[in-house]
């Protein structure tokens, strides 16, 4: 990473982090437990790839920083209630999360459904709470989007064919298919979030054909994302990852490693982000955030 | 029930009915498992208090009745996503509602958990999708006030407040507190939508001190159905409620009736209803709907 990008990446995470402390609820307000939970589960943790996906989209439709505070946000407490509920022991029943003690360990486990339900409302609730674009017609479009990436069609159906499926051997398209929904769906709402958050700035939003050209982009790198979430899962031991190394294997999970092994999964996320990056070309230098994101998608080690 | 307002009450569910079986994903489309136990979650059962709550509201405000059924709609979605996810293992551990077993006896935890996050997702999207209104400030305010109304300083935040406190002895105000949030913030809401699906039929919204005292009516009305809830539950068997009777008792819950006896209870019931009552006179024969609902909601026997 060069250093102009990783003062971008540091600047960014801690714009977030000090957004995320004050749309959440104070811990000392009632229901107190419930507040610190979400608290817990939200500050202080991960890479905030979703929301730097944002930022660095909205930067080339020239959003205002404040309104992608808030879409960044949203999109960090959808991602951080889905990570809540797939630990809970019924889901992946995981213990170690961001190198904590997942938020039903840490709390229990009627409290971290709660945090988690309680993480989706207040992402729709910023939404609208908030004026991310002149222009309503972007506004309705960002919660719809969000909503449909988080519902049955988007994340939470990713995860049910993910369950689903646990012990069987899919084919490559079906291990895609979950992948683009489970993974995919919120990192491309993140990404036209924040392009839609640029749309009054001009005086209108990016043209149809740039919010395609962002989506497949989008699409592309959720995907490598998790092609190469799958290589460091089998690579990597507990305490570069900050959580428990090794899970798919023990739980039978289908990944891109077994079904093309390590190489073959090495080799496919090289050509996602080789065709990732042709659909920034038409940005010019706008897009050099996306590109520089989609290099420390595909070449992170944790 | 007059005769006239049990036709009106199975008018309203039957006409949710559809409109929840046309809007809930098809139970044919992928992930079927998820979608199948979504509409298991939502078709076919309950009183449907908050949709008819929602139409009777609507009604006053002069609402387009396809609008109406969309806002009905999504508090239903709200309000059966919260039922699952309370009927799990780890918060109330219920196996019976709506006289049929509870969403993660019949499929698993797993996806009961994914039902309840999918359905919530849904009522957002569904809110965001659908011109509710033509005022856009009216549809935000939908959308901000379900949002508001579900999370934990709301629905949410008062069930944590009661798990927080099973076996404590709370004072009166505390028990209040808990039940504004726990019942009544979704009663207040879907009574303010359906006003609010009115706002562009006479050229403006209800004013100010009209949504004011609806909402007035909503607190007070949300307080009695949680009062009465409390007194069935302590006097019906299982086979009228249709819900595992007895259970406050046993878990050892504070309820109404444990505060205040059961003659103490039914006559808070009563007091609330006088005054919920009187908040509508400003709306004169428009309110029957309300009015009738109150009545219902006060002296049901199940």
């Amino acid at each position: 990473m060069s250093t102009d990008f990783q003062s971008w990446v540091a600047n960014c995470q801690a714009r977030l982090e000090s957004v995320l402390k004050e749309l959440l609820p104070r811990a000392d307000t009632a229901p107190q437990r419930l507040h610190e939970a979400m608290r817990y589960a939200v500050l202080d943790g991960g890479k905030r790839v979703r929301p730097l996906l944002a930022f660095a989209s909205g930067e080339i439709a020239g959003a205002d920083v404040e309104r992608m505070n808030i879409a960044a946000a949203a999109i960090e407490l959808i991602h951080a209630y889905s990570l809540v509920h797939d630990d809970m022991p019924c889901m992946d029943n995981d213990e170690l999360r961001r190198g904590k003690p997942t938020c039903h360990v840490q709390y229990d486990e009627a409290t971290a459904l709660l945090v988690g339900d309680s993480l989706q409302s207040l992402a729709f609730q910023l939404l609208a709470e908030h004026r991310l674009s002149n222009d309503e017609q972007s506004r309705m479009e960002m919660i719809r989007l969000l909503a449909f990436a988080s519902g049955s069609r988007g994340m939470a159906g990713g995860q049910a064919f993910d369950l689903a499926n646990v012990g069987v051997t899919l084919t490559l398209p079906e291990l895609e298919f979950m992948h683009i929904h489970k993974t995919g769906a919120l990192i491309r709402a993140a990404i036209q979030l924040g392009a839609l958050c640029g749309s009054d700035k001009h005086g209108e939003r990016l043209d149809t054909d740039q919010l395609d050209k962002l989506d497949h982009f989008g699409k592309l790198i959720g995907l490598a994302f998790q092609v190469v979430d799958d290589v460091l899962d089998c690579e990597a031991d507990t305490a570069t990852l900050g959580k428990t190394a090794g899970k798919d294997e023990v739980n039978d999970k289908p990944t891109y490693v077994s079904l093309l092994g390590l190489q073959g999964a090495r080799d496919m996320a090289k050509q996602l982000h080789r065709e990732a990056l042709q659909s920034l070309a038409v940005f010019g230098a706008a897009a050099i955030r996306l590109r520089e994101l989609a290099d420390f998608i595909v070449m992170r080690k944790y």
